[in-house]
């Protein structure tokens, strides 16, 4: 059975009777709009994008696996402001021969990854397309902290980072190349179909007093050029500062790649990066990998590695 | 010179450039998350997406009509609710070789039909896809009031409309009929490239105890038919109470059509339909068309016009 045989009432009637509500929804899905809790009188917001054969394609990823990754990628922007994701609304554009059974996939992977940080989706909006296209808004609540910014690193403060780096691209390496999957590879490759970001390290770091904050979705060293830029500073990277997680290192050998590239301009992990006062005392969730000084840009020491990442019209 | 000269970060930076913020964005583009004004604790929040060829035509509509249309259709449904909008987020997949005037009108268009309400484009996401992708999530705020649902409607009340009904659809009629346009025509034919919702009329329609409302975009019929739906009720119409614009009128004698069908059936418009208690004074911004009574259904008193409108899967 395929989405053009039950009509847009259906695939939305369909999609919303999978979706259970949470304690922010005050109006869930069925009308001109949704109406979500905001308790400190302010929303965080984010949207996104993805297009078939651009950011994900369907004989590699399941529709489980596309909705919990586009999910992830929203409610990880969310979780980089520091606030606490409440609810998700998607606009989907579907081939009318796409698969019920592929949506059903697709709702259920929303659901689940919102369902890890406490968030619903909430909304959305169905049209035909030839491609399936999904734009995501990710919404949250700060909770009265103040929004964790890219502008706010000063020189002498910390780098550190949380959850995985360079899993994701050595999977996505792994499924280009052809090269059997073993188990230890699987886990990159898993990587790459879904991330798993480290929504809690968010809020964690507002509360540790971070004073500059990012989702690390196009590779590390792009993006703390962002935070370089947004403050006015210079970030120092100590290359021996990373742990290389067993699947990027097995991948790596297997593929005759160097792990730190990927670890350091490998994008979509949706790790966190932030910076910290000097006198910070992290939890073990958080790995100082550099420091903050006067200048501008990103450096590695001791590797010439230059600011590389993903451009969207490269 | 094409969007695909300028890479990603230069087409975010040249569009958050021509994009003013409101009073609501308390941080606006240029960080992982954008945060908003939510004054009474609650957001509305409403997301659609237009796909090039399917909900527009670049060679019928400018980059320009097709930034105002995205948004207006998405600050409609926030003002149906009965609320004001604050802001708008933009996923945008558009290909390389896009004309960066196309996308900087489009950018114009965004910005001047969020002027319209006091709202602003508070952030967005850029990525390459053959056609035009557009992804638009609308922010608002109910001010303390209650969200104005489709569910509220009661036997004994009246059914009124606000705005334009017929202009968008007699002018898709005009436009692919391939006839002359007039100087009348004109109205038409520019109803259908650029709504122009009755954006206030929805607090207004809250302020004045509306208890059901939402906006006309698939066609009145249609859309009244979910107010039936989710209320439990019938919605009778009196078709000798609509006005039929002159545009409509016009286009209508021009192609040998039925005015009143395109003004029950059109969609685009964004006009809005409410419930109001039967003793209510309404201002002449709003007209009378019906009644609710017991039953179900949407029923046109002495005409055969069943409930239809328009299936994005058809």
């Amino acid at each position: 059975m395929t989405v053009g045989d039950l009509g847009e009432f259906g695939v939305v009637n369909r999609i919303t009777g999978r979706l259970p509500q949470g304690a922010a929804v005050m109006l869930g899905p069925g009308d001109d709009a949704a109406v979500i809790g905001a308790s400190d009188g302010r929303v965080v917001v984010s949207t996104d994008v993805l297009i078939e054969r651009r950011h994900f394609r369907r004989d590699w990823s399941s529709g489980y696996d596309v909705g919990r990754k586009a999910a992830a990628q929203n409610l990880s922007d969310v979780a980089a402001m520091g606030a606490v994701p409440t609810a998700v609304v998607v606009g989907l554009g579907i081939p009318a021969d796409l698969p019920l059974a592929w949506l059903d996939d697709l709702t259920d992977g929303f659901r689940d990854e919102c369902a890890v940080v406490g968030a619903s989706v909430a909304g959305g909006d169905v049209t035909k397309c030839d491609l399936v296209v999904i734009g995501v808004t990710a919404l949250g609540d700060l909770r009265g902290r103040a929004p964790v910014k890219r502008s706010g690193a000063r020189p002498g403060q910390v780098v550190a980072v949380a959850g995985r780096l360079g899993y994701a691209a050595a999977g996505w390496a792994l499924l280009e190349s052809g090269v059997p999957i073993g188990p230890v590879l699987e886990e990159a490759v898993a990587a790459h179909r879904r991330p798993a970001p480290p929504y809690a390290m968010g809020p964690e770091a507002a509360e540790l007093g971070a004073s500059a904050m990012l989702d690390v979705s196009d590779g590390l060293l792009q993006d703390l050029g962002h935070i370089a830029e947004a403050s006015g500073v210079r970030v120092e990277l100590d290359p021996r500062a990373f742990t290389v997680g067993e699947p990027v290192a097995v991948a790596a050998k297997e593929l005759g790649a160097d792990p730190l590239e990927w670890v350091l301009t490998g994008g979509e992990d949706h790790a966190l990066a932030a910076v910290f006062p000097p006198d910070v005392r992290l939890p073990p969730s958080w790995q100082v990998v550099g420091r903050v000084v006067e200048g501008e840009g990103v450096v590695v020491h001791g590797r010439e590695i230059g600011r590389r990442g993903w451009d969207h019209f490269r």
